[in-house]
């Protein structure tokens, strides 16, 4: 009997992901806004206005504004099966609660999937936000085929998700995947949990930025902090700026040692990056993946691929989407 | 009719893994001696004398003296059924041939399984020796029941096996699990890749003499070689020694952020560690376990224990037959 229903199951969901007529909605829940679309496959067909995070008093407030905006797409898009919402924190899969997101007060031990399930009647499944952004890489983007994967955002922070296996690691506590908080130096900076030297201290926006100035001022040159931005930084590299090319070289140096480290622990076929500092290609990925040649054993890096990301700002919608609906008819 | 033989591989896999009569052989391969026993559960029944691995010419005349031993050993124990290897190097897992040993010259993609099998007529596995520690605290020692592991031993370097989702993790090229060789800082010492900073550059027993000796020379205090072995600081630290003392703590310190690095990863369960270092508890178990609250998010440590090895020195013969046995019989 077992057998016949997993070969029905085989069926409806094969049935349902072939379907071209089957949408499923991704939310992006910012620590600033939160972005909602209707998706199909690699396309986003609908968007709804984004929502003003730190404007809602409560969670509860919070919840049933994604639901009404949610609603308000499913007029349009009533085939749409399910909801994903990727969100900024530890947040358990399994059970659906937030047990905390970083830089939102108020959320500690929510029931977000119950509570949005009952606005919104319709099956909800919630995760990390870079967890989704992973998923969105590896089952749509530049890590399509791929078992074993690490991928990376580079911007205000650093934000990742693991693939091992053809699976998400999600660990014991669905904390796993924390790639910005580990550590390059045993001795270096202090960090946001009392830990020290964690790569999103050196290789976040605001410390490359903070970090460049110091050097331009160290070498005499007053530059403003405008100037500093990773795209100022790539022209001025480009231009043949000498300070500029040393910040990047600083960069790879800093970001290959945890690159090395996940290599070194998990072995992946491929590390995507993602994210602001990673459109500077020439500046980053060629490095990168000199030192790493250099520095890894043969094994690792014999067969290692750094890719540029494929998708950009919507990565964490379509991958909450996606991986709402794969979540729902059982695939990893 | 798959569902039926399904059935009834899992019926005789069941009569196989209880019966208590069936054995396996397990070869713990060393740098420089060859160890070997018969293994029935968490016994040794019989262990063959050790080979000297150095002794040997050649992969092939060493094999045959293994072969040799192993087939002395099956005339007492005719019951068993597979053998397993540990082996210090990259060895690929799948198809049975070592990629490269660390301190064994002349073994370059050598077919080890098939050489073996050839000699002994018994299906032969191999794997990293560290895996198979790792392998037999998960199935049978401090790790029995746990999902997500991390598994160490400390000696002269740093062994290490990782266990993901009720799964020994192998990664790409079976070459994952390398936590001696991951950096706890970026511009650190220089390590045997080419790598900067490896934990195992810091916290090998030499490593440990050295730095230690320095220490008390800067405080004006020489000390003989033989006096800097773990076992010596241990005894000095507890007696009152204030710089043994200190080694201690730097040694905690430095442990924890490679150890921090693996939880903000992998999000493990427990932590087990072994070896020489390992022995002194209170000095090294209880630091860690305080750093790693104070610096850890609180997902990440809320659940997470760290426990002293079940096993000594006999984990490799241990972990080696039991992988063989259950990976045999279609056991992760």
């Amino acid at each position: 009997m077992l057998f016949f229903l997993c070969n029905f199951y085989a069926v409806s969901y094969n049935r349902v992901m072939t379907n071209s007529a089957i949408t499923s909605i991704g939310v992006d829940f910012g620590g600033t806004s939160i972005k909602m679309g209707v998706v199909r496959g690699t396309e986003i067909l609908t968007t709804a206005p984004s929502i003003a995070t730190q404007e809602y008093s409560s969670p509860t407030e919070l919840i049933k504004a994604i639901a009404q905006f949610v609603n308000m797409l499913r007029i349009k898009h009533p085939e749409a099966q399910v909801i994903g919402m990727g969100m900024p924190g530890f947040v358990n899969f399994y059970n659906g609660t937030v047990y905390t997101l970083t830089n939102v007060p108020g959320w500690h031990n929510v029931d977000v999937k119950e509570l949005l399930q009952k606005e919104c009647e319709l099956p909800v499944y919630i995760d990390n936000d870079a967890n989704c952004m992973a998923y969105a890489e590896w089952k749509l983007g530049a890590g399509k085929g791929k078992k074993h994967l690490v991928c990376l955002t580079l911007g205000t922070g650093v934000g990742s998700g693991i693939i091992i296996n053809n699976e998400l690691l999600r660990g014991a506590a669905c904390a796993a995947g924390e790639l910005g908080q580990t550590s390059i130096d045993y001795r270096g900076r202090l960090g946001h949990y009392g830990n020290h030297g964690s790569l999103e201290d050196y290789i976040g926006n605001r410390e490359i930025a903070a970090d460049a100035r110091t050097l331009y001022a160290n070498n005499g040159i007053d530059r403003a902090i405008v100037d500093c931005n990773p795209i100022a930084l790539e022209k001025a590299a480009l231009a043949g700026d000498a300070i500029a090319a040393q910040v990047w070289d600083g960069l790879a140096q800093k970001l290959s040692c945890a690159l090395m480290n996940c290599c070194y622990l998990l072995n992946p076929e491929a590390i995507i990056i993602g994210g602001g500092v990673a459109k500077a290609k020439s500046l980053l990925f060629n490095p990168l993946m000199e030192i790493m040649k250099n520095q890894l054993a043969a094994p690792l890096v014999e067969n290692l691929e750094i890719l540029p990301a494929k998708f950009g700002t919507e990565a964490g919608t379509l991958g909450a989407a996606t991986l709402a609906l794969h979540t729902h008819f059982g695939e990893n």
